[in-house]
């Protein structure tokens, strides 16, 4: 049996992106599952080589097929863009712009079905800004090199996952903007993906009020009008679903094993509870999207980046969790 | 050194109150700390033990003075109003009525410094309702009780203390009602309560909308104009305080040791992640009372009560931190 080739894209050259790829590429847990293959800077890999204590040959290659990963091996196509002085832990748009375009080129490879799937390391927000591209995060520049119109983001750990029906918004323009057809989407996004992957997933939705409006004392109704018909309609689909439930009992219920998936209603209501379960095991994976994709849960971390300090274990549970959904396609 | 005296109110008859009750006030951890005196049925007690599979006498006092509390014996302020056929696990309106005079005599007794502190059972706050007192919950009674305008609800676990600017309020409410000043009076609450505990407590308070707004790009100025002009108050107080910070970010970075106390914006905010974390041993302590008083983080579980099924740790918990606190007074 071959394994699945996956594109890592190396993500922001100046952050702690390399220093987690070439780990990650390396750890023979990975290797024992996948062919992972890196879109990034083959100069700037071997620099974070040095920084991690690691000795490996990092192999260029043309095409993701070509690849021979294994230990001492780490493929990479490479599109270069990072200067051999870069400074670590700086701003640029150099790493920027490349960090953009190795996420392009994963996505017309994903797209091409040359990978299985995408896994990748972070971005900084304000050096892809910098670079002349305007977008939030992953997600959206995903969706939108993939042309699609509406995806969603999960966050899971060994002992959660949660999707959320809205993400990058204020708080009070998250509440406006719920509604039962978004809701029912997501549900059935979060459903559709856990079942590739082989389970039944039961799924609880959150309420947006304390004690999911403690029967109309809290709030305007929300629970009725926005959320309920959502959950309703997923229901008659035959889904394993319930709620809106109180958000605090849902999520003690998930962890305690009672449900697979946990449906937030907004950014925080779903990584707040899940990043005291532990942030460096964390994944994110966009959901919906026709490429399977899955990210660090954290960011470049400028601050200890070049150093070899950082924890490569998000990257390493991304990859896994990467090759787990590409593997059940 | 005499331990110091806790009135243990009872809570809902027909709920797990007494069961719990009974267990913790026999624990040889809780009794090596204080002299819990319940304030509560003592026939319904008799009953909790047996349901428990435990062996004490239920020792009635006129006054908690009079208590000699210890392994065998429970000492009770014995208030009646259970009959001896009461249903567990059903809603009624003389349990209800019942559990709000013992609360009504426990605020009596520590307002008179008879007890050092206060330990709440749960109530059903639907039967408070039926016996006629229109009260949320616990802290709302009590605030009444004590004459006190304004108190905040702390949750805590071993790994973990929130403490909440806004509680039980629909959200979109909670969003409106954040000011400055309120902001500062809890900070200043939680910052007074753990300094009373022997703390010098770092504080991390919490922003509403994503990533604390993103710079101004989500939300609408929330951070701002509501939120860190009361964080500078505090600070310029003296106080070791940070924020706003990003929910999830401050939530993990508390968790990691970071921070000794976690300011909540809105219920939920706070809850989610505490509960992730341990339910059954959190505790939700009432700051701002003139009078000590802490809580089991549960309730009343009709579903349960009556069948010796409840696990009593969150109450011991609840009557460790009373005891702490009462005793750095």
């Amino acid at each position: 049996m071959t394994l699945p080739l996956i594109a890592v894209t190396m993500g922001d050259a100046a952050g702690v992106g390399p220093e987690v790829t070439v780990a990650a590429c390396l750890d023979p847990e990975v290797l024992a599952r996948c062919r992972p293959v890196v879109i990034g800077d083959a100069g700037r890999l071997r620099q974070a080589l040095t920084i991690m204590g690691l000795a490996a040959d990092v192999d260029v290659v043309a095409e993701p097929a070509q690849a021979e990963p294994g230990p001492g091996h780490i493929a990479v196509v490479d599109l270069g863009g990072v200067p051999d002085n870069l400074p670590w832990g700086q701003l640029s748009a150099a790493a920027g712009e490349a960090a953009y375009r190795y996420i392009e080129r994963a996505a017309t490879l994903a797209s091409a079905r040359q990978v299985a799937a995408i896994c990748t390391a972070p971005i900084n927000k304000a050096a892809i800004k910098l670079a002349g591209h305007n977008f939030p995060g992953h997600t959206e520049l995903l969706a939108h090199l993939t042309g699609t119109p509406e995806v969603s983001m999960m966050l899971a750990t060994d002992q959660l996952r949660v999707i959320h029906v809205t993400t990058h918004v204020g708080l009070a323009d998250a509440i406006a903007q719920l509604e039962p057809g978004r809701v029912y989407r997501t549900i059935k996004r979060g459903h559709e993906a856990l079942a590739r992957a082989g389970l039944t997933p039961r799924i609880g939705v959150c309420a947006v009020n304390p004690h999911a409006g403690e029967n109309g004392l809290f709030g305007h109704g929300e629970e009725e009008r926005q959320i309920a018909p959502g959950v309703a309609q997923a229901e008659a689909d035959g889904i394993d679903v319930k709620g809106p439930l109180p958000a605090d009992s849902l999520f003690y219920l998930a962890v305690r094993g009672d449900f697979d998936l946990v449906v937030a209603m907004y950014h925080d209501q779903g990584h707040c509870p899940i990043k005291v379960l532990g942030f460096e095991a964390g994944v994110n994976i966009t959901v919906g999207l026709p490429v399977i994709r899955t990210s660090v849960d954290h960011g470049t971390a400028f601050d200890i980046a070049g150093r070899g300090l950082v924890n490569p274990s998000s990257m390493i549970e991304a990859m896994r969790q990467a090759t787990l959904l590409a593997a059940a396609v």
